[in-house]
Formats: structure tokens, sequence, C-alpha cells
């Protein structure tokens, strides 16, 4: 721990606890780090953070560190790393590939598959895709929020979107891609994924009209595919995508592992 | 079947299938039924609905049935009732107490939990609960048109918004309150629930600043709670209520029944 300043400095907190911001930079006791602009104008403006004020930061591969604000000026905020809070720790190597959906829109399911530890977003198009933009550097600074206030000390790597035969096409054979189909037959989501050999997988969740027939076939012919169901009532997309990975997480992923 | 009108009408689609309507009266085959002043403007100027055009109706009692408009006047459609299409089905006894939020707003849950299959809906007042008003009719009618979508054949009921402490003091202990509780020390929902015992269930989730230490010592304090954990990332209010929604269905409800 620092003297001086930081015997005068508050903790920079929220509901969560001590403020967290994900920055690029290498952490390690004693370095300085610049925040974002963004953060920048949050820490001044939002905070009303001083001189000696403390915030956690992390960085996808450092772990969770103390840092405060060492000098603060109008053109730039300097923060000094302090101690190393908690060490590194990776989210489970599970992605979400998420048709765009025009009604809540995709920013909110990075959002919550952000808090659902999803390792990595696709959006990907299919053919009753509504949406035809999305918005890559609007998604990463939703993931990184969501990043933030969830304690996760990682970051969901947001792809940029492609086609769903483009996806199929580049895919990895080894990793599971759990269907969410809603045109029958599949097993429970519960009873399949208790079932299935722990291997790194992906939820594939469709737009609002679903997949088509041609879709569906071509999804069901590949070995690597596990079409699932959600119960007897159909799910919105959005709805059916964070269900799926709440019942990953809880079967297959990290919520055994113990709290913070 | 009818004849006549019905052989020239269309059906009216949604990407669902036969437009679905919720009505309150009872539903038999040849009764005269009208829709509510909002499904009338709905099929009117949304779906242009013409006499002889066919939907779907339930009422939370009998069944789901096709019918047909049989007259349509400036003043008034009427549908006249055909055939049983699917016997009456409850959903499971599953309730969710949620405290309202002011991001997503209580809309949202209360769209979600429909769609989850929650079977009662109570808003809830907590002591960092944020939102001071609730307004029950709007939720009602999210309920409703969710319902409509999912094709459940109910719709959850809303109850007026009451305290925490009010709920609890009418509390049955034959019903389990799975509490979602990010305090730390309780067992991961998944866990928890396979271990649990077959009952009646409800589940809590609190305001975005979470429950008070009061609050979880009261709760903590009931035989009938069960407190459990969402993984080690700390979920937003939301999202923990519908994880636990997704897990209870898939554990302790009806996802294992057969498809439609």
């Amino acid at each position: 721990m620092e003297q001086g300043d930081a015997a005068q400095g508050r903790d920079l907190s929220y509901p969560g606890g001590l403020l967290r911001l994900f920055l690029e930079p290498a952490l390690s006791e004693g370095r300085q780090v610049t925040p974002s602009e963004a953060q920048d104008h949050y820490l001044r403006h939002v905070m009303r953070a001083k001189e000696g004020d403390a915030v956690r930061l992390f960085n996808g591969r450092d772990g969770e560190w103390r840092a405060r604000i060492e000098a603060m000026t109008r053109r730039a905020i300097c923060l000094r790393v302090e101690d190393r809070l908690r060490p590194q720790r990776q989210e489970p190597d599970l992605w979400l590939l998420c048709a765009p959906i025009k009604r809540t829109g995709i920013d909110f399911i990075v959002e919550k598959a952000a808090e659902l530890g999803a390792s990595r977003i696709k959006p990907v198009f299919t053919a009753r895709t509504i949406v035809t933009r999305v918005n890559h550097q609007r998604l990463l600074a939703h993931a990184i929020e969501a990043a933030e206030q969830s304690e996760r000390l990682t970051v969901p790597v947001i792809d940029p979107a492609v086609t769903l035969s483009a996806a199929l096409q580049q895919w990895d054979p080894t990793r599971r891609l759990i269907f969410c189909d809603e045109g029958g037959g599949a097993p429970e989501i519960g009873a399949a994924l208790r079932a299935a050999s722990p291997q790194p997988a992906a939820i594939l969740s469709g737009p609002e009209g679903g997949f088509t027939p041609a879709e569906r076939e071509l999804l069901h012919g590949k070995t690597y595919v596990l079409p699932v169901t959600l119960g007897p009532r159909i799910l919105r997309a959005d709805t059916a995508a964070l269900a799926a990975l709440a019942l990953w997480q809880s079967i297959c992923g990290d919520w055994y592992e113990p709290l913070r």
C-alpha cells in the first residue's frame, strides 16, 4: 500500500463495491496507467474523483488490482497501480452465436451474455434476420461495461458479424454447437447437457422468425450440432439465448466454483 | 368446422402460427365472443382482418379453440368459436417475487417471466427499491401479450405490489421461497434445486442495489427460504430472475413434458 496521498483518498464505490475499470495496458505493482477517454469522463463527472481516490483495474490477463489517482490535470488522469486483489481467472470456454434481433436488440443480448459468462459473442445473420448492420464498437462498449459490473476478470471477445453459413464453414468440430431448436423433436436442454461429454461449446440462438427449414436441415446434418428444446412454451430469441447460457453454466460451466 | 364464410376466410398468422387472442368469456363450440377493444383494433388495423378469417382463442380455463370472424361491423367484431385445438393445461406452480427495477423495468421482467412459465408475479418493494409505483394494468397487458405469443394456455396472475415484509407475513410455509442471494455462502442453484423435495415454489429477486443486511437476516431466518447463488459473476437483478426461472423449469418444472 502506498502512503501519502493514499491516506486522504476515498474508495470510489458503486453498488457492486469498489469501482472497476477495464484497461488494455499491462498491470503490475507501481505501474502508471491512463484511463480511456470515456473512463476519464466517468471518473471526473460522474464519480467526482480526486487525487488519492482508489479504484480497481483489470485487463483480462493480469488479475484485478487496486490503483489510486496519483495525478489529475485538466488533460489527463494518471493512475498508479498498487496491490493485486485477485489472480487472473478465465471464464469457461462458451461462445454465443446470436442473430441480431430488432425488438430488444443485440446490445441487450451482449450485456446479458457477458454477465452470464460467455467468453466470445459472434453475431450471425440468418435467412430471417431483419437487422442488416451490427455496430461492433458499440457491442464492445456494452460488453466492457457488463464485464466491469459483473466482477468478471475478462471481457468477452466480440467477433465481427458473419452469415450463419460462413460461421459453419469455418467451424472447429471439436466445439459443440448447442442449437436452440423450436422445430420439435430435440431433447430438453438440461437432460441433453448432463448427458453430453465435457468440451468447448457454443450456443446458437435465432432471429425473431426462427430458423428456416433449410437452416434446420443444414444444422441437423452437422456432427458437432446438439439440437435442444427449452420447454413447451415458445421463448423469444433473446430469452432462449439467456436461458441456454444459464443452464450451460450451471451444468457444464463454473457456477460450482467458489465465490470470489 | 363451419361452412359458408369459413371457406373463403384466411388464417390470420404471425411468426408463431395462427394468431392467438386471450379472452375472458367461456369458450365452447358454437359460442359467440367479442374481442377486447385493443384486440379489435389489432385485428382491424394490423392484421386487416375480414369476415371468415380464422384465429385461435384461449381463456386460461377451456383450452385453445379455433374461431372465425362471423360478423364485422364498424362497431364490433363477432367471433364464432369452432373446434377445440388443445385441451386446457396449467403452468407449473411457480411464482416470481421481484423488486421493480429502474433500468430495464418490471415490464421486461413480467414479459420474460410469462415466457418462462411463471404462474404468478408479485412485485415487491424492498428497502433499496428505487421505483415507487407499479402500473398494474400495464403489467397485465404485458403478461397477456407474452402469454399469447409463447403458446401458453394461461396468463400469469399479476398481484398488486406489496412490501417484502408484507409478502413474508402472509407467506404459506409450504411454498418454498428461492432467494437469489449474492451475499455469499449459499449453495449453487442447480445443485440446491436437484436436492430439494418437489413443492410449490417462488423465486425472489432483488432491486439494483440488492438486499440489505437486515433483509438477508430476515430471509435466512425463515424455514421456507432456500438461499441460492448463481455463479461467481454478479448478475443484474433481471438476469438473475430469468436465470433462476429457467433453471427451475428445467429441474423442477415442465421442460420435460412433450412439446405441444
